[in-house]
């Protein structure tokens, strides 16, 4: 059902989706541009960053999803077009004006998104021809294009396709994404744009996707920095002539799992491809008085440089992790945690399990390991995926 | 009346003070015990670390701090004797009566400290042999290898000495501390001892030193990990015979300015010595809906990797600052932002205020440098002190 291997040029999109990506010469190198059309007019959904202070693209896309359809995206890399007040609304107010008026819609159609450097304008000569270039490209055939201009800084491109049946009816879900963790040098954004040729039910839709983003996008972390310009975009143009998919359909939870699953393999490749990351750790956190808490103890333990930088030197050091559940907003007894690695007891009440420091040290080797935490004092669970810290993290972000 | 740069064997105590600082093999190399020992029993106060787990010695010193006087602190580096369970209890405890039989005083009228890797038991042969030499090298004139052997990852002992006269008495108030950073490779924690002849009231004490506190060591971050272990003491034994001071004392505010500006000193040297740093960052946040609000905005900034890495980059990334403030607790208005590196405007409500790149890099390439934010919402204000964060750091803490 899910393909993640897509070689050049060969991403299926769904059905009536056409793609391009292309050089407008924002970045010094590599593809900035992309666009993403549906032939019909598509159902929408997103979910943006929560951070107060949000990029002109992002305020826009806002404006953009309450509208009942939605038939194109236009995006680029290198200039996040955040912090650049009246004159940045204006440039993506064009960015989406351009797009529409090749298409013959209306602006308020069309998503646009940027990501890159905070504060500076827009390049917009170079943006304008970016767009007459894209509609140049565009074709059914240049899916990963679009997922190569996204990138920044990523080392990989980020896309999944699945294929499902809606009663005799195959249905095509791909995503594109692009995010070197939640963060980048000079940039920060992560970018994902959902499409599928289903027919979905609007307000089902949104809510399916804000559930789907909180299991995957919005429990991984690189470093705690949130962006000015995180979006997730889905497109649902509804070719594929299925009986509009709604929360009472027989098949929602089909379409819903698949979904999900979409967007968590999306946010499993932005983990490991992580500035610098090794090593990708999945922390499981259980027994907290709440799930909240739960959540709190997991992002501490997930967030701390102490943590990461141990997890880069194959150090099974508990300590840190008794110290970050400590200073969390979780309550906390010490002589009550628990820890494991992988199936290892590193921490049983509070101290050392007995289990060998060789033994501990072989689990933290691995590419990826589970940690689990059991607080034993309540019910509150959480899962947190983040990944480790290395010297070229470092290296990439002062430069 | 400060004087920060000691000589070797040239720390200078206060009257009736004695230190010792040797090797027990605790550590692979250099010294790793110290004891500090006051002729008269001294009026004492303390703060602690706020983490919810915290090391043995920490609870103990929790109980000494509730008694009339104490007379000494006995301490080791190397093992923080933190989530070690009942037999760290035991172990402390033996640490304080082994102290204490050698004075012929009670346990609960010595203190403990310890700093190193949490989780390991005490090697408590190395510890008592310890003890035997501690006393045998005690002497008022070993005041600077006590603050040697309180040294973790430090690349610097930390010391300060000040002399004020109160109604024509000398008094002397002598600081030593320890802390590379808030956080330290496979240990964690920053201690300071103040030592004083001055007769103080102990509830005055106790009051002035939570302030003083507050306003040095609770200022500063590496990178926001609070350690299980970090103890301030202070010991007064009054032995400069002033008449004894209280918040009713004509010098109490010489008194207390001092001790606030001892704390000071040392906590700039402990965020100046911080892990792989090579710059001193201060952060002022005003205008924001409250004090805590401008706390909160200011630590988001100072313990935001994409800031710490910038700074060790000599890069003015404003966007980062802006980013980070906005994912913070403090209410944020975009549009309203003003930042300044030292007395350069780099932003004006939320977007690039015109300064040349170059200026600012200038600015952000200073040794130390003062970052100005103002929300312009309301009254609240914050300083946080910290440092930036380069590859060392990463490989530091990986080792």
């Amino acid at each position: 059902m899910f393909n993640h291997k897509q070689t050049k040029n060969r991403l299926p999109l769904p059905q009536g989706f056409s793609a391009a990506g292309i050089s407008a010469g924002i970045k010094k190198k590599n593809s900035d541009m992309a666009l993403i059309v549906s032939e019909t007019p598509a159902v929408s959904a997103a979910v943006f960053t929560t951070n107060q202070i949000k990029a002109a693209p992002v305020k826009w896309d806002l404006r953009v999803v309450k509208h009942d359809c939605a038939q194109a995206i236009v995006m680029n890399s290198g200039n996040a077009n955040a912090c650049t007040g009246v004159q940045g609304m204006t440039d993506t107010e064009v960015m989406a004006a351009l797009t529409a008026g090749k298409l013959g819609i209306q602006p308020l159609n069309v998503f646009v998104c940027s990501t890159g450097t905070i504060g500076k304008p827009l390049p917009m000569e170079k943006i304008s021809a970016g767009i007459e270039k894209l509609f140049e490209h565009l074709s059914p055939e240049n899916g990963m294009d679009a997922a190569e201009a996204m990138m920044t800084t990523d080392r990989v491109s980020k896309t999944v396709t699945a294929e499902i049946e809606i009663k005799g009816k195959p249905v095509r879900i791909t995503g594109l994404a692009k995010g070197s963790g939640m963060i980048e040098p000079n940039m920060a954004t992560m970018l994902a744009f959902i499409l599928t040729d289903a027919a979905v039910e609007k307000h089902g839709l949104q809510c399916l996707l804000r559930v789907a983003a909180d299991s995957s996008f919005n429990r991984i972390t690189v470093d705690g920095d949130r962006s000015t310009n995180d979006s997730v975009i889905c497109l649902a143009n509804g070719m594929a002539g299925n009986d509009v998919l709604s929360r009472d359909s027989q098949d929602w939870t089909l379409f819903r799992h698949t979904l999900e699953k979409i967007l968590f393999d999306l946010a499993m490749m932005i983990v490991k491809d992580g500035e610098g990351a090794t090593r990708v750790i999945t922390i499981k956190v259980r027994g907290a008085a709440s799930h909240g808490e739960a959540d709190e103890a997991a992002r501490a333990i997930a967030n701390s440089m102490l943590n990461k930088t141990a997890w880069a030197g194959n150090c099974p050091n508990w300590g840190r992790i008794m110290d970050a559940i400590g200073y969390s907003y979780a309550q906390v007894q010490e002589d009550k945690v628990d820890i494991d690695y992988d199936d290892l007891p590193a921490v049983r009440g509070g101290t050392a399990a007995g289990t060998s420091e060789e033994e501990l040290i072989q689990a933290v080797s691995k590419e990826a390991f589970v940690i689990h935490i059991n607080l034993n004092l309540g019910r509150g669970e959480a899962i947190v995926y983040t990944c480790n810290c290395t010297e070229d993290y470092v290296r990439i972000n002062a430069e």
